[in-house]
């Protein structure tokens, strides 16, 4: 199925609202709240979901919603749009620029278009299936990197592994040439743009790496999670994303 | 005694030269070698360092130079500067923007002048001893937080706590309310303008850290090692920052 150009326009409009609310905030007076989960929240990641909601149920209102900081909507509609207006909270409310607005849009259970926005440096990700990934407006390629060994690699935190997930990932991680950390969203937007070649996350919402699919597949690198498997809305959220097939495949036997 | 102007002056003109180069460089097709101890470096290190050292040498013949990435240079002198030109390295190779240049004045042991700049993003913190700090012109100030448990922290990375240093650091994380990572210098540089609340970090060398006593203090901050002694060039690389004195306190006993 061919992507309708207006949803990519319509992607890229919800992008800009949310980026203007965002800026707007970044480096002011912030306040935190805590969620359920002890996760922390600030007014600008509701506001910003708030306003690509009410976008979206004004231009179509029989598509459905999944978001990080509301309600779902309509989740069994064949249009699911999949919302994280601020991801990388932390980073955010630190005053480090590690964090971006995510939305995606899921065509009958297909990831069909990814956005990646880090509206305060100006920088936009579109990722949609069967194309190539623009950075800006410029297509981006992951790099060749075909050797673990040699591989630079980044992750938003240690914490995020957990049980025998911590030895998988510490396996990985001391065959690797170098590990990053605190990269969140920008990790998977690097990888795109070739500056990085491994992005292995745990814990992740759909929210979290929804919109990196097309982003990943459409720059030549490969999204899965830990196992090899493509990601589905209901994957457990180990991700791992590679430049190259070679590194890819290499990093599931190391997690294995 | 009082720093003269011109070297505020002149620091400044070192934080301007080496930003022109690491501006040129940043996001585009990097070469990393790899020193002696393992870590990357790239030509923007070494350009960066060597028109710093040129200026200081022209300018001030009898000054010592200590720098990252070149031999030192009469640095039995009254006025050492201590220069770190790429501060984050891995992530400045990897297209995120927590790095800066460190340029340091220390005037019979004391550590007198502490620029840090991130060239890329046009952002400027100035400390100098005895004077408050300023950050792009303006004055900053670290912010109120007197409980550990209510703390934000960050360190560059989990994997720089080593040995009986990863047990105190684990102590200390365990009572955060957040630890964040892959913040590098800028870590400081919020610290001091009240984004965050305390740095933990290990194995940093003088010109880790030498900017930043200044920058922090100028902000009503506090920054010593771990037993909370004041650093000198010869500390063994344990760095603690905070925000307050009563936040300080309890993190050298966490640590202890």
């Amino acid at each position: 199925m061919e992507l309708e150009e207006d949803y990519v326009i319509f992607g890229e409009r919800l992008a800009e609202a949310s980026g203007k609310i965002i800026r707007e905030t970044f480096n002011k007076n912030r306040v935190v709240q805590y969620k359920d989960d002890g996760s922390p929240v600030t007014s600008a990641d509701k506001d910003a979901e708030t306003v690509m909601r009410d976008m979206i149920m004004v231009e179509y209102p029989n598509h459905g919603i999944l978001g990080e900081e509301n309600k779902s909507w309509q989740i069994g509609s064949e249009c699911l749009w999949v919302l994280d207006p601020i991801d990388g909270t932390k980073n955010f409310a630190s005053g480090f620029y590690n964090f971006g607005t995510l939305i995606a849009l899921v065509i009958g259970g297909r990831f069909a278009l990814g956005i990646i926005n880090q509206p305060v440096l100006n920088q936009c990700w579109v990722g949609v299936a069967g194309r190539g990934t623009l950075f800006n407006g410029d297509l981006t390629e992951t790099r060749e990197c075909s050797e673990l060994g040699e591989a630079w690699m980044c992750s938003t935190t240690p914490n995020m592994f957990r049980g025998s997930k911590e030895n998988s990932y510490k396996k990985l991680s001391s065959i690797v040439k170098h590990s990053i950390f605190g990269s969140d969203c920008i990790g998977y937007a690097m990888l795109s743009c070739g500056q990085i070649d491994i992005v292995c996350e745990a814990q992740l919402k759909p929210w979290d790496f929804a919109a990196h699919i097309p982003i990943i597949e459409g720059s030549g690198g490969i999204i899965t999670d830990w196992s090899g498997k493509k990601l589905t809305l209901e994957s457990s959220g180990e991700v791992l994303a590679a430049g190259t097939e070679e590194l890819h495949k290499q990093a599931v036997l190391a997690l294995a």
